[in-house]
């Protein structure tokens, strides 16, 4: 029998708790699916009496998580204490210069440094694996890597936060605004007390570059993923969504295009047919578009404990049975730096919601202001009439440029009858 | 530089020819995503002289299969023949027995000989792969035997033949018969000549086999697979689901119960909104729920040159890379023996059609054999009436044992009022 796998889980919150817990209860099916033990050899974290509603008997507690770098019987080195700094960083580094597998759920430092960690596990020839950082229980990262290792992927989206997406179709089915759902959620749990990582689209963005460098083989550029979140999502823009057959997702977007690689996370409206907006509450859902796969969808819980413990034990036995790939997939030195397509330069269509005051002349005026920035309209709604309110104007487009629209949307914005700040919603066919 | 990946392809048929294509065609990815190149050393079809569309220049030509296992320089059989006997199983057995890889997209062979071929597999240290053989696209055995490797899977389930998912889309959307459709499906390449082995269930039958093996670790045993088709699924059936909000899928599922491990194919009403209704046309897709995963959903396309392709070489990618699994994902030798669960002992609800001649006391007959069953109604829906004609009566049950079930509807059947079979569909609630 080969000699066991000796692991330590750096991080005791809710996920460090579910992946002791997964390795204990599944020891039997993951030795025979490893052909080797795996043995949780050390664990650590902040507070060692906290009770985390599992049994620590019999687990060595090391108090400092950088010290589990430094011992030589330790292999792999489970990192589940977050954040793109500090301990969870310098532990990193410093096991995969010890010549220590890492495995960790950390997507923010993945998004900001993942080349560079990258770069260091390939010298030291160790394995760095994150399939629970993207998207939870589902096999994204290995789908991408390794299932459809024959493609050139054309584009990756998805829904990559469970939070924005619980929030989004609570919003949809009781018609309720953004700020009672967002609170709803809090007290559930489903939303942190700080929530702006969340509904800012930022947890997203995190996920989308380590996404997009695996996908298209080009080196990790957090800094290139155009943001946007779902605060000014309201109930007006849900209800005209449904009325157009739309559904509204905060959607990551990697597309590779003649002008560059896009990356964005912004609110979309898609077709309500379309297979991910089936993808409702908490769950995330990725497509993957392939030259010979065409398009391939995975669905399934993005986050909690039991769903990322999954993912972090699937990464182990990779490694117990020796089962060797490069963190993006090709090796370190040969990902290319990511050349980024302005969003001024998307092509697509766009949802546009004016108020106006209404008198006679403002479709006019506002018709002539896209006209003249070539934007041709696929649909106008204008229903309810108040002669002391202002009343909401929606338009769709057709295909346009991004800037075009722009231009439009701001002589728009600067008509006397245009009360507000128009609303832009980009359309995504898929 | 690793020396390159050998490759024999045998069988160009349109999945040969893809597999050809996508090798050439994407070499320079394929190589980083390797680390080494993968090149087709032969080939081998019937008939050389056919068009297949694209251009075999270069290509070592082999005229007898078999010869391709004999070849020291060659790596990996590619094994896109088909069928369960012949020369199919005498070029894997021998390919296996000479020390090669394999990769096959021969979902029969497999659901047939399996358990054997990994055993032979094991004995020679090769590998035995076929991510081609269920779901084309999908990566559902790397899913099963990797990325869910830290779950007990408790059921998978999926739609596994997009003929089949195509003719129930259709007489959905059309309202037309089967035959109808079938004989569309059939001018459109959708359906084959002889149809059988989609529309009577042999061909999920045979990819549920092997899923079962993967998912539960136990030996393939495609003879316990109970399979019933979808030539008599009937638009009346099609319109009442409809009604129920249900609808009709050809689902193969298998489940670990304390009875066994049930493995069934047959048409199933699922609720509109289970995702895994939203797979239509001739997309295929499955569903396995883990104990730490919870639901994992994988969509895309099942069948075709491209998409099969893309499986094959994904397994080509691994076998290149060096990554092992056992093709069940444990040792053949630790595969149990399949304790089937009998369909009689099936527990859930059930949907009952009936047609009545429409006079006084029949309802309350139907009632009374099925109280006398112990089966409970949770709807029943009789709206058309005519004295002359006999009309439809729909029922639904609550769970309930299928032998119980069956006990009833026999008692029912025989009601001199009852002028047709009574058609009885599962319902299974996801």
């Amino acid at each position: 029998m080969t000699k066991p796998l000796n692991i330590a889980v750096a991080g005791l919150g809710n996920v460090g708790a579910k992946v002791v817990t997964l390795i204990q209860q599944q020891a039997e099916i993951l030795e025979q699916r490893s052909g080797r033990a795996i043995n949780i050899a050390a664990v650590s974290a902040r507070n060692p009496s906290l009770d985390r509603g599992f049994d620590l008997t019999g687990l060595r507690w090391v108090s400092d998580p950088l010290a589990l770098a430094a011992e030589p019987e330790i292999d792999v080195v489970v990192e589940l204490i977050g954040g793109s700094e500090g301990p969870a960083r310098h532990l990193v580094e410093r096991a995969l210069s010890a010549g220590k597998h890492v495995v960790t759920a950390n997507k923010a430092l993945l998004a900001h440094h993942g080349t560079a960690l990258a770069e260091m596990a390939d010298r030291h020839g160790c394995v760095l694996a994150f399939e629970a950082a993207v998207a939870g229980a589902l096999p994204i990262i290995k789908s991408l890597r390794e299932g459809l290792a024959g493609n050139r992927v054309r584009e990756v989206h998805g829904i990559l936060n469970g939070t924005c997406n619980y929030i989004l179709t609570e919003m949809r089915e009781t018609g309720r605004s953004f700020a009672e759902v967002l609170s709803e959620a809090q007290k559930l749990g489903y939303a942190e007390a700080d929530p702006s990582f969340d509904v800012d689209g930022v947890d997203s963005a995190h996920k989308l570059a380590i996404l997009t460098a695996v996908t298209f083989g080009c080196a990790v550029n957090f800094a290139a993923v155009h943001v946007e979140g779902i605060r000014h999502i309201s109930p007006l823009d849900i209800a005209y969504a449904s009325e157009l057959g739309l559904r509204i997702k905060l959607l990551g977007i990697a597309r590779r295009t003649d002008r560059g690689i896009e990356q964005r996370v912004h609110p979309c409206l898609v077709p309500q047919q379309a297979p991910i907006a089936a993808a409702e509450g908490v769950f995330n859902a990725v497509v993957a578009d392939g030259d010979f796969a065409d398009k391939v969808l995975l669905v399934g819980r993005g986050a909690g404990g039991g769903p990322t413990a999954s993912a972090v034990a699937a990464d182990l036995v990779d490694i117990a049975r020796g089962r060797r790939t490069p963190p993006f997939g090709i090796p370190a030195s040969a990902l290319e730096p990511l050349r980024p397509a302005a969003i001024a330069d998307r092509v697509g269509a766009y949802y546009l919601r004016l108020m106006v005051v209404d008198r006679p002349g403002v479709i006019a005026d506002v018709s002539a202001a896209l006209r003249d920035h070539a934007v041709s309209l696929e649909s106008v709604l204008q229903r309810a009439r108040s002669p002391d309110q202002p009343v909401p104007v929606v338009l769709t487009t057709h295909e346009t440029r991004e800037a075009d629209l722009m231009g439009a949307v701001s002589r728009i914005a600067a008509l006397a009858a245009v009360v507000e700040t128009p609303r832009v919603i980009r359309i995504e066919q898929f």
